[in-house]
């Protein structure tokens, strides 16, 4: 039972491969009504798109969207929008130096392992390309959400040893890694082009914030909302690891210290702290959400590597071809995507929680 | 939509609050033909019940398991097993003072929100209690991946700042916060017992090892194993983060250090370093799954705290009850139980992925 | 992958088998709010249990049903609802007799051929039996949609040859077989009871109609409210057919006589005729509901019958035992109990369709 | 919650307007090494196109069919298979004219009322044209299906009063309604050609049998073999009721002659008759499945009727356009491919029954 679909109530199934007809995204779930035009969903996917700056990958799409359904007269139907973005900047001819080879940090020995077989052009389905279907939905999850005075914000956290400690918001689509920061900004990409230079590659920390998420989402016991999100920002490549709130952090706290008092600000209830990240017991609290996610250093490096062929013979590889010296960048919509994803099905799950007065 | 329902093929659905009529849990799809009786989920709920020893609460709760359907003759049908675990050691009274209270850290505030009610008697459906469930339905899960030589080891990593250096699984279950490194147990238990003494409580961190699994475990995109298994352990009571591998260490790392080259043992792919824990492109690769939660600590403590009331006053609450200072110890068998409900889940799976010859 | 779980937002899971340890059910997806009584499930219980009457089996089964979770003061919490009924009058002895042979008409060869092994006692998980649980989720469903002024009314249509002509709602309760037309009534139970008298059992018709459903149930394009209806009333032991609105007749009407003209009843659309059953599209019309399903005669006859043992040798058989000559009375709250489980699935699900003002 | 999706393991997600950018499906679940091409798909979506012949529509769609992913160097890659097929021949001028105007027997009102607007152009979703990516995924589930030598053959039973008596399979693609009796297709074009030509339309009766299906396939209790054909069935555009086996007939048939007695074929077990269409208790039993389903007769015609329109008001209509007068030959495909969709899902289901040796 493949996994190509993500969300319950709000789905979208993704489809494509680096190499081959395009990337899409099928949604369905979307409610009647929302104004919805493709300039809406290419505003996200060209935050997301390769060649945006000198610290990303120099191939070029042009990622184009096209709704191919569900979309009439500028409004959602109510039936499945199915959107499409064509593959340009194609050169699989590299690849085929590699087709007997597993490039360490990719996914080429399992899906190998898993499927007997792979598309080994731009590593196929594994690719980060496949996000661009991600994004696409994403942007219309953001729609609903605004609709509903929620907005979701990424940024990046720390690259390497470098960590962003002011978030201000203005600041990050200013430069081009996305730095809430602007103290750290400039070190930051001095960081990546070093790491660069050396055919080497850097990893980082995305952070991700939801504001004006009301009390209620998330649905015990299995699909609270901290273990969507986990689900969610974990499936996006080479992610390794997630925290919410504190995070691990919560180790070396007493209990005293980690609880948030509850607190009144004016008639409504609030916490003094947010230590929790905006969730307890699975459920929000009307409080920020707070989602972090760590990305590993890019596998892809130039470094002559240790590895063995298909056939399990000893040998070495230096990747060639384009890519991210650190993801982190270009990670920030996809994470945001993804955790917006999350929402718009608990929003709309949250609704069948209760009986209707 | 509701969330009680775990996994795709080997899907366990749980039910019950802390002072009802029990716990249950109904587990679908597990294959006939497996040995199964009662001792089996019995042996892995005792590591999890409380009263087992001063760093746990004193509820006493024996815990005992019912097989109700599914079993005929010893063995399992492929028909729906039901187990249930009768509640006993119940005491409401002293719930009925906090009935108008949200304690701080506890889900009392967004179980309200969400349902517009809540059974506030020992946390209701929220209680860690339900994780009985989980726990009988890890044992089944075990024993299946027994059948294919996998096992699945947890343990207590870190408690409050004390972390465990060696890891020695002959020692886990010698003492009673399953702590791998015998030189750093008798700190852990004495700091949680300072902590108790203050009325306060500590966080930890728990890892868990599986051996044995094969590569090819994982369903491309969305339900790769690193995210169905963040979202396994995030589901689990006062999770607040999840690590696969190096976790969050592979922020600082470069590519060269990150990726983990591929070698040859004998004839088989291995590799040499295992910083991605078992994971590449969300399937698993033959290499050990390395997964590591952090709890934090435990939200029921005796000191004041600040809240405000159902009707929204400002108030105090100091939590009595009984209540472990740490959850580490009793987490181990949780967290086990959800990796192997995961696993299974993808063993199952990934007979699906390719055609038979 | 497994099949105990029924709908998408309402969703059950039935356990149990015919002499385990009961027969249960776990409803997750309940609104919280619902005032919920053991007594409303019983009433329903009672209309389905055995030993109401001469036309049903002599097995006495009390059928008690406990709610085990989910309700706290009177009122479901938003959490799964457990509901457990305890089986008695069991008597596995007779049993032993036909555990390597294969009944006629019964799923004893296919769960053999399935499973590799079976629960040979009383037809194990393929025992109408397990329809208790149904009937319990059923009165759950029925409530709620009470609330929203529907009700699902269901009744013997036909019996052998014996056709109901009138459909008149009150006479249906009135007797033991459950006919709304009293002018065939006695006619039927007579053939009910010479049928039974040779040692043999009769084959008829159920009708279920659904009242006050509001237009715009069912989610095109596969989860049709007609799709939906009759892979439940199809998962119903013993059932062979299903039809919506004119059925079968259809293949022998034109478009101009199969087309329901729309018209104005007041300001409300309705249109002049129901051949549609309700449902245009897919989708609910507002106009009644009217399902109809065909139940296959008891396959339990006393008459000898060919057959051939598990080894594979021929051999016959004549089921002794306490059967049902006919199973349409008891099967009335059965199909009441699938469609109204259906409707409100699609009744929450409609909710999600379009965006809030 | 949309439903758009098919299938649990072999899992289909449709697309598309009868008006917009195409018509597509997303396969996701078929395994790794199939032989896969375009032409494979193209034969079958041939059968189901229109402009076939004088009993069909003149709409004239080239249905080419591209598959944009999942297949590499002509074998699937074990990820989702995306296929699409444009739009081309789309008049949609004349739908302005009933844009106000509910047609009776389709699904306008109810799509206006589902989702307070509609894509009136064509039918827009609701048109038959969205099956088109029934039968592209249907074609992938007849070659899986033939590696396991089952078969699945679809006819046309009846037209209007006229039923076909011999099936006689190498008759079926010999004549323009796919009527498998020689004897009676004259009379069955002759009936349809008359009904069109006073603007009516007619109903009849598509059957399907499945050869080869071994014993085992169907997920009691609500996920039985038998549940799922229906919905799968019923869910295909004019459908109005579904039979398994002798169907209605098992109404007046008494136990001792609708029983299928078990006999030795050689050492193998077979049923004498098949009066239970292949399925026992939900599961099949190694004999033929046999499927029937009623279409109503279209209900584009072109006489007047009464109707309302959007806002109300009494009207009459007359549905111009090119519409076929009877649906039957072009549902054989269709019909086909929901058998075949519902087959593989659980031939790949079957496989996670029990324990592997």
């Amino acid at each position: 039972m493949a996994g190509s679909t993500f969300g319950k109530v709000f789905r979208i199934t993704t489809w494509g491969e680096s190499h081959g007809g395009g990337i899409g995204v099928v949604v369905d779930g979307c409610p009647a009504g929302l104004a919805l035009k493709e300039s809406d969903i290419q505003k996200e996917l060209d935050r997301r798109k390769t060649g945006q700056s000198k610290v990303t990958t120099t191939r070029k799409e042009g990622d184009k969207v096209r709704i191919m359904s569900g979309v009439f007269k500028g409004k959602t139907m109510g039936t499945p929008i199915s959107m499409w973005v064509e593959n340009h900047d194609v050169d699989s001819s590299k690849y085929e130096l590699i087709k007997d080879l597993y490039r360490p940090g990719h996914a080429d020995y399992t899906y190998q392992m898993k499927y007997g077989m792979r598309d080994y052009r731009g590593g196929g389905r594994a690719s980060a390309r496949e996000t661009a279907g991600r994004v696409a939905a994403g942007a219309i999850a953001k729609k609903l959400l605004a609709r509903h005075k929620i907005k979701v914000i990424g940024y990046t956290r720390q690259i390497g040893p470098l960590r962003a400690k002011k978030i201000d918001f203005r600041e990050i689509e200013r430069n081009i890694i996305r730095c809430p920061d602007k103290d750290v900004t400039d070190k930051m990409i001095d960081h990546i082009m070093k790491v660069r230079k050396k055919g080497d590659s850097a990893g980082g920390v995305v952070e991700v914030i939801a504001q004006g998420v009301p009390p209620g989402l998330g649905e015990p016991v299995f699909d609270k909302l901290d273990a969507d999100l986990a689900k969610a920002v974990m499936s996006i490549p080479a992610v390794k690891g997630v925290e919410i709130g504190v995070g691990f952090e919560a180790a070396e706290m007493l209990g005293s210290e980690c609880n948030d008092a509850f607190i009144l600000k004016g008639k409504k209830i609030s916490t003094r702290t947010n230590h929790a990240g905006g969730i307890l017991g699975g459920i929000s609290n009307g409080q920020d959400i707070v989602v972090r996610l760590v990305m590993k250093p890019t596998s892809s490096i130039n470094k002559t590597q240790d590895t063995v062929t298909l056939k399990g013979k000893k040998a070495t590889i230096s990747v060639e071809g384009r890519h991210d010296p650190c993801i982190c960048p270009r990670a920030v919509p996809i994470a945001e995507a993804m955790v917006a994803l999350t929402l718009i099905d608990h929003l709309l799950r949250q609704q069948l929680s209760r009986l209707k007065k």
